[in-house]
């Protein structure tokens, strides 16, 4: 495409760098902001600035911040016993929202991936090992729930991380894996349903 | 969403103003401008800074420029008795990217549209008429060519200007409509297809 203005097309290479947006969508959210208020575009510019330069992440269990620690760790309500493992900062946001998850979190920042050449070291591993570790006696962790993708490189890290885990004498657990809720039998993907049957639950008739 | 950062509570709110993106994705474009280096966030928010805050439009066709004339209007390869008017900066590039066209243009800045209240005195057609009526008698504009939507407001527009350039013996000409080279007859929609028929063109045996 020809641009007939340096700073258009530097606008557009610049918001076509992220992931998702091509160079067309990236012309069109340009020209809306051309459209728009000036300040708009400072909001905009402002916002993703400040976040990329004074985000911090939480020293505990390295979600982002904006202080030392983040409001889950410092919260006085959450279960200090039971830390749920992910991979993300999105995966945080996505249990907070069932609001089903108590306990606090350790965010990995990854997973193991040998074709990616991220290691155990690479991630943050060692960290969870010692809040195990160096957990007072009066508040001992008791369960470590493994929250992490049904993939290759989640399932390695979840058998890396239940291995370590185990040496310290906690009790670890992963979140279970099956049919989605609402989801049809006949449009469930042929391992699903395969593993979904190996692992069927007993019903418990009490 | 409950975030755990202000920071990022503000950047997702920004970025999913823009059209098309929501909350998910501005969170998804946050979080991967985080795992980035700095100097990518920084390009980005001063490369549409700079865009908003410098952006000029050219003096003669209102298409965006780096200087008081665009590239195309102080060119001296293109032809200036041809004029092709559009709604849009984007239907310029749109043209350009034919190579079909070598004349110059003339950019509205929008299409006349009761219902949004836009009136032909909101639109950037005075400019087209006095380009018109100035042109030097060793060099007339000998032809317009109106490249507008297909749409109400596009005719509206289209009619209002064919009779307003009328009046200045200029010839007005608009882009053909009919079935998009590639289109099925079966798929095509029925004013399309009902249209293309009265407008007919007739073959020319030489």
């Amino acid at each position: 495409m020809n641009f007939p203005s340096k700073l258009i097309e530097d606008a557009v290479t610049e918001i076509s760098r992220l992931p998702g947006i091509g160079k067309k969508t990236a012309l069109r959210l340009a020209l809306h902001l051309l459209k728009q208020h000036e300040a708009n575009t400072e909001a905009l510019a402002l916002a993703i600035t400040r976040m990329r330069t004074e985000i911090r992440y939480c020293k505990i269990c390295h979600n982002i911040s904006d202080d030392e620690e983040c409001s889950i760790c410092s919260g006085h309500r959450r279960d200090p016993s039971i830390i749920c493992v992910v991979e993300d900062i999105r995966d945080v946001l996505a249990i907070e929202n069932t609001n089903q998850f108590q306990g606090k979190y350790h965010v990995l920042g990854g997973v193991i991936s040998p074709i990616q050449g991220i290691g155990p070291d690479e991630i943050k591993i060692e960290t969870l090992i010692n809040r195990v570790e160096l957990a007072p006696t009066e508040a001992p962790i008791r369960e470590i729930i493994l929250a992490l993708s049904a993939t290759m490189e989640g399932d390695t890290t979840a058998f890396y991380l239940a291995k370590r885990l185990k040496e310290k004498g906690v009790k670890v657990s992963t979140i279970s894996r099956g049919i989605p809720f609402g989801g049809e039998l006949e449009f469930t993907d042929e391992v699903t349903l395969g593993r979904s049957i190996m692992t069927r639950i007993n019903y418990s008739w009490e």
